[in-house]
């Protein structure tokens, strides 16, 4: 498939940061050309690029966009890192860039910046590929054998859309459809922006995955009639004690799993998990436009002036979660001082010292 | 506003059942004129008129028309009553006109069945009244006082728009706040055919019931949030053992309420409880087309050929359900003995008359 975010050189018209436009899925293919950083910012507010993973390449290739431009590349970097206040990643790409902008001579500046964006990316590739084996592992432990596979549950997208590499939760599924393990793929369609119902229906056809769509609301009765043998979300934020926020609508799942006894797995990298969030009461989370909810123009569906809550993420608490799953391996049962154990490594270390020269 | 549905005689152009096409809701306050029984059939199918009492009053006047026009009124009514299959109203309503047909001397039927559908309706609006009181003294028994009044969420749409009188749930909610006693109330948009977001908040906005609308995903964190104090939803069908078939998305909040200790009210007149359905597994649920999920036309946003899974219902069972408020007065906790106790007055009677005679 056209590539979901890849930079253009001078060679093919760039410098620019080329986005696989998803707010235009399933219907059109597009690639939206970003060249310069108010439009790449533009395009992730819209949702033109969404999902953890992928908001940090962009936050890293926008810094080197801004380079090669010749942009003042602080003020481009605050603007990206503050695109969206939930996305933890978004952030860390933008200072992995920065730090490497900084560190180099001025003339190889802009050049170290796209190397950093481009390294990010090369891992991104690698840690989908070990979070699949590592999910596979879990869920061949945790999930009694079925003859004909299991039902797994998702929400939102969580896909090669949302990455340099196969992705999250749903490179667990393509995982386990690889190993002859998948049933079914339940896709809750993800109001109001549908995600799973335009992005995640879209890669599971391509990867030939059995899947069914539903509306968020029919999951109750499918754990009801004990047609879920485990859910499978992202994450877009982890707080130290191990909160979750990730999609709205995650958390309802996540009681109704622990009502009907089945597991609830997040499956995120660790660049996900914040240590300077203690809590998950205190994760910001976004609050976004009326529209989304009541539709415009033609295609509105509520009354003029009516008000509208519209929270883009919610919050489950670790006692909910029954594992994380990340590129270093699984945490589960969810706790501060195991999450911790795992984050801590080299790329935390990294994080570390970027955010030290950031404050210097 | 415009009658929910009404009777039009020949003194206006008919005979007719009338309805307020609540598919063209809230863009549009049109009336859809039903000249015989398969377009009203229609009109029930495409969901111009929904919801459990007031489909009652249309299975009643659909067998008044077709005694009106000199049709076949045992087809008619065999239409009527399959129209849709959950709805234990509507055969109810259908039943009764047909007794009143049946009962009359041939010349007076047309003008029998019609009496016993104008009977109904009435009846329908006192019973409206009823559940609105009863409801309103649960609530005061049940939650705290709060100076700012409830916080309460409702789910698909149970006001005046599907009863001959104030609606089911919606009834009480406006009996709070004209008791000053109603802080907010939480709208779900009700996916996927948001009835929520179409019509409730139609009706609350006309009411002046302070009211948000909310993706049905965002409920959630309401809970967790502190921010609801109860759960009031209607009913399609009530099982002998009280469990509740309701709109899709119902069970998922009575499990939420429950895990957040939240009382979970349904209100809905003793015609939705069917005594021939023993248990919650044995109720019918209707599954709908995939369109109503995917979107058709400019408006699809699925990729072509996707499998859908759109129940209309899901089913709460007894023990998350708090109390089952009727005109009769409150059932809580549901049982099938005090549902049953409930139940057993001079109306259930002549149901069952009515069902003797239908097998007779």
């Amino acid at each position: 498939m056209t590539a979901v975010l890849r930079w253009a050189d001078e060679t093919e018209g760039g410098p620019a940061v080329v986005l696989l436009d998803q707010t235009r899925l399933p219907a059109h293919e597009e690639e939206r050309w970003c060249r310069d950083v108010p439009a790449l910012v533009g395009a992730i507010r819209e949702l033109a690029v969404r999902g953890a993973p992928v908001l940090g390449l962009a936050g890293a290739y926008g810094v080197a966009l801004a380079a090669a431009r010749g942009d003042g590349v602080e003020a481009a970097a605050g603007e990206l890192a503050e695109a969206r206040p939930t996305a933890v990643n978004l952030r860390h790409g933008v200072e992995r860039a920065r730090a490497a902008w900084r560190a180099a001579r001025p003339g190889d500046a802009a050049a170290a910046a796209l190397g950093a964006a481009r390294e990010l990316h090369a891992e991104d590739a690698r840690a989908s590929a070990a979070m699949a084996g590592h999910g596979l592992e879990l869920l061949t432990g945790l999930l009694p054998a079925r003859a004909a596979g299991w039902r797994l549950l998702t929400h939102c997208n969580t896909g090669a859309l949302v990455s340099g590499g196969g992705g999250t939760a749903l490179a667990v599924v393509r995982a386990a459809h690889t190993a002859g393990r998948l049933e079914r793929l339940w896709v809750d369609e993800t109001r109001p922006l549908l995600q799973g119902a335009r992005l995640t229906t879209w890669e599971a056809a391509r990867w030939g995955l059995p899947h069914t769509l539903l509306a968020d609301n029919a999951a109750g009765s499918l754990f009801a009639a004990g047609q879920v043998d485990a859910v499978l979300i992202g994450a877009d934020r982890v707080s130290a004690d191990g909160s979750v926020a990730n999609k709205v609508g995650s958390y309802p799942l996540a009681v109704l799993a622990r009502h009907h006894g089945v597991p609830f797995v997040v499956v995120a990298p660790v660049s996900t998990v914040d240590p300077d969030t203690a809590r998950g009461a205190d994760i910001i989370i976004e609050q976004r436009d009326a529209e989304e909810v009541t539709g415009t123009g033609d295609g509105r569906h509520a009354p003029a002036g009516v008000a509208v809550h519209n929270p883009a993420f919610d919050v489950t608490p670790p006692d909910l979660v029954s594992a994380l799953v990340t590129e270093r391996g699984t945490v589960g049962p969810m706790d501060a001082r195991r999450l911790a154990a795992v984050c801590d490594g080299p790329r935390a270390t990294e994080l570390r010292e970027a955010d030290g020269m950031m404050k210097a």
